[in-house]
C-alpha cells in the first residue's frame, strides 16, 4: 500500500537526519496521497539507524492506522490537522532543530531580516500562541495543530511554509515530503542567522518589503525564473 | 568478571565520544550490578582511540578495585556516592560538554524552557551549591557526589536525571549506561538551546507547568505512549 | 569553449560547498577570461551533488549566454557588473554563509579587529547602502553590483576583496576563482570571530592601524615574504 | 638531521589541523632539541594536505635555517624567542582558533571559570599588552615573543602554558610538540566555554582559588594521580 510514497517519506526522514537538524528520534516527516486521503508517517521512537521503508505507517485523516505494524509518530494528529486545514500542502515536517526551538522557546516570531529568508518565506516566520491548560489536557497533539491553523488566519501556508509552536519547536511543510524537509532545514538556517544578527545589533532592522517581495517572487511568483525551469 | 557489563560500559564510553560531547579523555561512564554491589567504570586518562573493554575497571561501593589492571576514573568516588544515594539508577555519566559546563560555570540552573527538556527532565536542571574549601580538601570527589545528593533533597533522581556541579560540569544518569549517555547528550542539547534563547530574549519565559507535565508524562508516566511500547 | 576555465570554476564551486559556506544551491562562483571578455559561471539552481564541469555557463559581459545548455546563475548580472568595474579581479564568489549574512542583515561593516582579517583585507569589510525601491524594481541584480561599486569609491578592490550587501549577504573576489573562494571562506571566518568578540566586549576595540598595515603588507605588499615565494 | 623530531613536528601539525583549530595554513607547530639548540618548525604557507615531514625546517636559536629546502614559518622568531626565555618548554604552537582569537581581539584575559581550565592552567589565560608602533616596525615577530615574555613576569610558563597576544591570537606550549598541540586545543575549548558563560551571566563568577588549586595539583602537582601514572 502506497509503496512509492512510503519510500519517499522514508528517504525524507533519513535526509532530515543527514542534514543535522535531528538527533536521536527528535523529528518526523509525513506526506499525503490527496486522492486516497491517506497519510504516510514515520513510526514513533524508531532510531534512524535501523529504520526501513517498511516501518512507515499509513493513517487516514482521522488518525486510524490503515497499514503498518508500528505505532505512528506521537505527533500524527498535528500532521493530519494541518493536512485537513491546508489543502495546498503535500508534506509536513516536525523537528527540534536547535535555533528554531530556541526562538519557539523565546516565543518570538523570526522577523524577515534578509533575502535568505525572503527566498523561501513571504514574511516573518510566525509563532503560535501558547496552548491553554484546557487545550493541552483535551487533545494536545490536535490542539497543537489547531493553534498553528489559528495563527495562519490571513496567511497563505503556501507562501509561509513554516511556523514555530510557542514553547515547543518548528513545523514546516511543502508540496511533498522533500520540499517540507528542505523548508525545515532552511528554517533552522534562518533562525541561526537571525540569532547572530540579534547578537550584533539591536533593534534588528527588518528587510525592506520591496526587497522581500522581489526575492520571494523571483523564486515562487508567476514569472519565477530561478533555477532551470 | 562482569564481562557483559564491561562491554556495555565500554560501548557507552565510545558512544559518548561519538556523540561529540567529549574531547580527549574528558568524560567517563559507569554502570552498576545492583545484585553484586559492583560498579564498572572507565579507566583514568586512557584515550578513547586505544581503549578496549578489558581496560574497564570493576570497583566495589567503597571504591576498592576488585578487577582490572588499570586505575579507575579519578571521578570514581562521585559515581559510587550517587549509586549509594540513588538506588533507582543503573548508570552514571560525567562529561565536560561545552554548553552544560558553561551553565555550571555560570552557577545557574537551566530553567525548563520547552518541550525538548520536558521530554526528559521533569523541571529545571538543578545546579549544586559551590563546595566549601573544607569539602574540597577533605575528599573532593566524594564531597562532589554529596553536593549533588544534597541538591536532590525533595527531587526524584529518576525524574530529573541530570545535574550541574557549580564551577565544574554536568553529571547525568539513567537506568543503565546507555540511558545515562542519552541523558548526557540531551543535557548538552538543552543547554545549547537555552543559551540561544537567553541570547534573543530576556527574561527567559519558562514553559507552562501543565505543558511540562504533559510532555514528561507522555514519555515517562504510568500511561506513557511514546515509542513502540 | 574555455574548457580549462570551466573546469576551474566547477572545482571552485565544489570547494565552496566542501568548505561549509554553502548549503543547497546557495552560492555561486565565476571567473573571467579577460582577453576574450567572457565569464564562466555556475548554472542556476543545480545541486552540487550532480553538477559537472559541462553544466557551467559561458556569458559575455552583456550577460548573453554564449555557451552551455543551462541557465546561468540568477546573480550573473552582479558578477559581470563587478568584472566591468574592477579590472583587477579574475574571480567572483557569492554565498549565504551564516555569519557574513548576519552582519549584512545587521547592515554593519565588519571592523578590522585582528591580524586574521588584516592578513587578507586592508581594513574593515565594507557594507553597501540598502537598495532603493527604484533600484530593486529596475534591474535588481545589476543594481546590486552597482551598489557594491559605489561603496568602493576610494577603496582598492584588490586590497579589500570582500563586501557585504545590506540585507542580503557577502560577495568576495580575487585574482582567480580559487582565490575568490579562499576570500569568501576567510570572510565567513572573520565574521564569526567578530561576532564572538562583540559578545564578550563592548565597544569592540579596533586593531591599531600600524599592525593592520604590517600584517597586510607582510602577505600582499611589494616586499611580501609570507609563504614560499 | 633531527629526523625523529621532524616526524614528531610534522605529525603534530597534522593533528592541529585534524582537531579543527586551523583552516588553510593558519597555524604552526615547532619543537626544540635542547641539547643541540635546534628548532624544527613548519614551513611557511604550505597546505596541510600536501605537506610532508621533509618539508619541516630546522633553524637555530638565531633563526638561521640549518636544514631544509623550504622557508620556515613567518612566526619563527616568536617561537625562538619563547624557547630562549622559557627553558622549561619543548614545543610551541600558534593558531588562529576562533574563540581564542576572539578573546585576543577583545584584549581580555580568559578568567578561570571552571575546572576544565584549572585542569590545564593554574589561573587565567593571560593577554599581552598591545605592541607599540615602534615594536611592530622594528622586528614584529621578535617583539611579539618579547611581549609574551614580559607578560609572564612572575608567572610560571610550565603552569600557565598558553597566552593570548592582544589583537592577534593564541600561542600555547608544552613539554613537546604533542603537548603543545593538546594545550592549544584546550585553550580553544575553554575560550569557547567562557564565551558561552559570558552570554548567560554577567559578571562572570571566577572559580574559587581552592578548587582551582585542587584540580591543577591533581593533574600536575607533585602527587598528581590523574591518568595511569
Amino acid at each position: 500500500m502506497l509503496k512509492e510514497l512510503r519510500e519517499e517519506v522514508f528517504r525524507a526522514n533519513i535526509e532530515l537526519n543527514d542534514r543535522g537538524v535531528v538527533i536521536y528520534t527528535w523529528g518526523n516527516v509525513s506526506a499525503i496521497d490527496r486522492e486516497k486521503g491517506l497519510v504516510v508517517i514515520k513510526p514513533s521512537g524508531v532510531p534512524y539507524e535501523t529504520m526501513t521503508a517498511d516501518d512507515m505507517v499509513v493513517v487516514d485523516l482521522d488518525n486510524n492506522v490503515v497499514w503498518g505494524s508500528k505505532k505512528p509518530s506521537s505527533d500524527t494528529k498535528t500532521h493530519t490537522t494541518l493536512y485537513k486545514a491546508f489543502p495546498q500542502i503535500g508534506g509536513v515536517v516536525h523537528t527540534h532543530s536547535r535555533h528554531a526551538v530556541a526562538w519557539a522557546q523565546a516565543r518570538r516570531e523570526i522577523p524577515c531580516l534578509g533575502t535568505t529568508q525572503a527566498d523561501y518565506c513571504a514574511g516573518p516566520v510566525p509563532c503560535t500562541k501558547p496552548l491553554t491548560e484546557e487545550q493541552v489536557n483535551r487533545d494536545y497533539e490536535t490542539t497543537t495543530g489547531e493553534a498553528i491553523v489559528e495563527r495562519f488566519e490571513g496567511l497563505d501556508p503556501a507562501a509561509v511554509p513554516m511556523v514555530l509552536v510557542a514553547g515547543h519547536g518548528p513545523f514546516a511543510w511543502g508540496k511533498d515530503a522533500d520540499d517540507a524537509v528542505h523548508n525545515a532545514v532552511v528554517l533552522e538556517e534562518v533562525a541561526h542567522m537571525a540569532t547572530i544578527t540579534a547578537t550584533i545589533t539591536n533593534p534588528i532592522p527588518p528587510l525592506e518589503q520591496y526587497v522581500l517581495d522581489y526575492h520571494y517572487e523571483r523564486k515562487h511568483g508567476k514569472n519565477a525564473w530561478y533555477g532551470q525551469k
